[in-house]
């Protein structure tokens, strides 16, 4: 948990008008410490940061008290250690994440709520479109479910649509907290969630995994800060997935931000005439990796570092899932019902039946001339 | 007009069991001729392809006066330098295509049958599976009008599915032949085309076209043969795309092909859970590249070589096609009805009218909340 006196100095010197990131680096440079750098002479930060920002760090910004009296009142609500408990991680602090660390901007101060514990963990960016389509969504939870369940945390923006569905999909896959997990990056302070209709995913998120934001409690959601805030999406991340894209969309900037950041772009394709899948496909135009399943994610990745555990009594792994022995026959190609009769051994009868209860599922489609297919749900 | 002495010493050289083209390349290296092959004792062939097959070169093979003679028919039967003309182009011919002489295995004799001046054009093969989705016939039509139209010739196999497609669509974008055009290479004898479904294409073809096959005339279709006849799609052409393909299809091997000659592969993406998707997705992956327009293959060619002007009075490019004007408003992505008025600036009552035209003729598709989407045919 961070120290009163030091969370002031800190929140002062980000919450100086006129002092940006790459100043308030210059100044840590130079001073070692916010309180150092505030403590400094003007004469002594002005070859540092120019004469407005050395003269700006002099004055106690205004309503700084109020800001700080509110920062302490919600970090005492929920306090660090706890499960969903809050803190703030400043550059320097062991427990900042690494990946952050080696981006060219990392924030100065990371607001969390949750499992701080998944920061050390190989993370997976999973992100797209606020309207995709009905099977984006199917996509986003699919992925998302299975990477966490093998480990990777599962990092996105709490959006609507895909971001939402992936956040979900690994909090279904992290099987109890053992492996996996999902951080939501959001663009408001963490005292204003947004969007509201995600309020109640927030807060399963703050209990079960992470909730993370740069900007200072109050922070109302503001255009402009969404593409800051997908550079943290994309930094904490070893990869960045793309589910589902318009041209010209928020997540094709995490992409490229991913991309600057030295780390992978994956990209789901998409009919050539779906409109969200155009960014998609743009992107692998332009050389993201193009998967199908998890399993190329997991595969590019190599070994995955699991969620460190930091909860005790996480449970066992969930069950792998019996696969349907009809549906493992069928395979994913249309096949007729005779061909399927010599594949499984089952009598004609009992086959129809079983074939019946799928089709009634949505698990199986009955095409023209007693041929069935398998319907895939992620 | 090949000789016909010539064509006799032709077809017994690539007729005898036991010689195959990589022997008739080193005997007609060494020796200058079929003739000179044959006429060579069997001693002088013996070091260069082997005792077994010198020593068969010095009989005439069963069935050969007869296999000679129906091929002489059959050239008779239309005379070269007609419209829909027969003739057999022989390694060292001038007319051969340059682009196969270029790849390991040229064909030794190519049987064609059309407009063989088609041999000398920029061409583009369009491929794929014998079982596709609707989109993707609609696909492969609209890439091969807009490619043949932009002058390059569509080679394909005559196949059901996209290779019948892309046939026809090529056909209809060939502007009267003044442009572009197709090339069909088939796996039988020219004069037993399969499949018999496509007999009434084969006969458009080979008037507006050119049909193309290396096997003797009588040659049945044999599987073990669509795979030889594929490395000579992928081998006529600067670039293959494969419109849809199921994983381990015909159309993979064709891709594969192009590679090894050196030549581009292009894949129009698909759904995840579409298998005539995985094909082209699983080349994607592999480094095919991504195309979404026919513009994209057009751009990655630079420069097209157009057809020559083999028919004279050749007729006046097609109207490039007016563009309705709410379909051009419309854009790709869903629209309100209110922003659609803006667009446009036309009253709500002839817009309504309108969409609904388009609605009816299934160009524009109505989601809910008076929003409408455009539907795009390829």
């Amino acid at each position: 948990m961070i120290d009163r006196d030091e969370l002031a100095a800190w929140l002062r010197l980000v919450g100086t008008a006129g002092v940006g990131r790459e100043a308030v680096r210059r100044l840590l440079g130079e001073f070692g410490s916010p309180q150092a750098a505030i403590d400094a002479s003007i004469e002594a930060r002005r070859g540092i940061v120019g004469p407005a920002a050395a003269a700006a760090l002099a004055v106690e910004p205004d309503g700084f008290a109020a800001l700080l009296a509110a920062t302490l009142a919600w970090l005492d609500g929920r306090p660090a250690g706890e499960a969903g408990g809050r803190d703030v991680l400043v550059l320097g602090d062991p427990r900042y994440p690494e990946a952050l660390l080696q981006t060219a901007d990392p924030p100065t101060l990371l607001y969390v709520e949750g499992r701080i514990g998944l920061l050390a963990a190989d993370a997976i960016a999973i992100v797209g479109s606020r309207n995709p389509t009905a099977q984006g969504l199917e996509n986003a939870r699919a992925f998302a479910s299975l990477l966490s369940r093998a480990g990777l945390v599962v990092v996105s923006g709490l959006a609507l649509g895909i971001d939402g569905a992936a956040h979900e999909g690994a909090l279904d896959g992290q099987a109890g907290g053992a492996t996996g997990g999902t951080i939501a990056v959001v663009g408001t302070g963490l005292d204003r969630v947004y969007p509201a209709r995600h309020r109640a995913l927030a807060h399963r998120i703050a209990a079960a995994g992470l909730l993370v934001s740069e900007f200072p409690l109050g922070t109302a959601s503001r255009p402009e800060n969404f593409p800051v805030r997908n550079r943290i999406i994309a930094g904490l991340a070893r990869g960045t997935l793309v589910v589902e894209a318009a041209l010209r969309s928020g997540s094709l900037i995490t992409a490229r931000m991913a991309l600057e950041a030295g780390r992978e772009v994956f990209a789901i394709p998409g009919s050539i005439h779906s409109p969200q899948a155009r960014g998609c496909n743009a992107l692998l135009k332009q050389g993201a990796k193009l998967v199908d399943s998890a399993g190329d994610i997991l595969e590019e990745f190599g070994g995955v570092r699991p969620t460190p555990a930091d909860r005790p009594g996480a449970a066992e792994p969930a069950p792998a899932g019996k696969v349907d022995p009809v549906l493992a026959a069928l395979g994913f190609d249309p096949i007729g019902l005779d061909a399927l009769i010599a594949r499984t051994g089952m009598g004609a009868a009992e086959l129809s039946a079983r074939l019946l209860d799928l089709e009634l599922a949505g698990r199986v489609a009955r095409l023209p001339g007693q041929v069935f297919q398998r319907v895939e749900r992620g």
